[in-house]
């Protein structure tokens, strides 16, 4: 089997290494990632600047490829010039913190895994549920691994379909198994803390992102929360069905 | 009515000016938008910088904000730090170009009108099929008054749901009417141009993004390719519920 793996903390993150070791074991990996941190770009991608790619090595002396862009960018370039043909499978990951409820839609993360669903290509996102930044990503990326290969062996994963999953960050016994799960939809609580700068300018700084609490254990946030590996199905049709009919049903002419 | 404007092009861009003055004739009008052009950020947000914000004047004198982030920062700040409360309605644009098919996934336009449904307000972006930067709006933003006035006529309009709007830039006269669309989700045709800089370095430049040819007119792509103004429901629940039901069908234990 022949992977990509990218992910959005950059081509030297600690959970892409992690990724890259272990699916090595599963096939053919190549990895082009940001050249830099991508945090929270959400579908970004580059049209006013060009692309800029270099071979560099990672992990210790593996070659993969570094793009001056986002990881959108990265999945674009990598399967329409940098492989010699497009990959079976694109990983992308391991993200440092979840990427689940709203956050989907702000995560680089998850977009890279969307643009090669909207390329035709079988795509995964994977994040961890910590934000500290010594994580020993290894056991993640052995159940990333788990994951994939059970995800595989189901017979309904087709191609526009991105499977979103958050392993939660806690020692192997305590994790209580997968659920899959929707998107949590309730609303984000945040706010921007209001500062001077030492010319005496403003400027506001977004504190804090949490999703409600009391989560629906339906949800990737709820299973998260409650020890589950969450695995959500997602795609790239916005279209909300419900308003369309309801919307097709008046007159407009 | 309090209507907040905000587009992806910039506080200065006369597609916003335009949608301005019109919308002016509905209720009380507060524009805060990105300092700087912000094509194709998608629904990227601001968390490793902060905001800057400064009131600026645009189209000949009126006070507006001009934020140094995204469209999404833009719709987030407003409502957290610049209005007094929240708006009864946000519309982005008008933008230069169409925001249709995949392309609405890249589209900071609209990112920014997702945003908006997210925090629980009512949401319309609006752009014009055209590229051309001597554009006059001024059509177009009458055009976009006169649907924002029967969509907001219509019962059914839920808050978390954004009408993505989608104007031909054709005389009055060959409009051919609105038409309720699904957002396409055919492949894109782009390609990149490999060039070489001053110093021999290679960079790539994403050339071109098409949708395929003949698409289907019940899709917002179609029905502006056939001339009809296009109004497609979005929402933010990017849970694609035929994986999950399917999912949900196995045994994960």
């Amino acid at each position: 089997m022949t992977i990509l793996v990218t992910n959005d903390d950059g081509i030297h993150a600690p959970g892409l290494e992690a990724l890259y070791l272990e699916l090595q074991r599963l096939g053919e990996v190549t990895v082009v990632a940001p050249e830099s941190e991508q945090s929270a770009v959400g579908h970004a991608i580059s049209l006013m600047n060009p692309l800029r790619v270099k071979k560099v090595t990672f992990a210790g002396g593996v070659e993969g490829w570094a793009v001056g862009g986002t990881p959108a960018d990265c999945v674009k370039i990598a399967i329409a010039e940098l492989l010699p043909r497009p990959p079976e499978l694109v990983v992308s990951g391991i993200n440092l913190g979840p990427n689940v409820g709203i956050n989907v839609l702000y995560s680089g993360t998850v977009s890279a895994a969307t643009e090669a669903a909207i390329l035709g290509i079988r795509a995964m996102a994977v994040s961890l549920n910590t934000y500290k930044s010594d994580t020993d990503f290894s056991q993640a990326a052995a159940l990333a691994r788990e994951v994939l290969a059970r995800m595989q062996g189901w017979g309904g994963w087709s191609n526009g379909v991105v499977l979103n999953v958050n392993l939660p960050a806690l020692p192997r016994n305590q994790i209580r198994g997968i659920r899959v799960t929707r998107q949590d939809t309730g609303p984000l609580v945040e706010h921007f803390e209001r500062r001077v700068d030492p010319r005496e300018h403003v400027y506001y700084w977004l504190a804090e992102i949490n999703n409600r609490r009391d989560p629906d254990p339906d949800t990737d946030y709820g299973a998260l929360q409650a020890g589950y590996i969450s695995v959500t199905p997602i795609h790239y049709d916005l279209t909300h069905y419900a308003s369309l009919d309801a919307l097709k049903s008046q007159d407009w002419r």
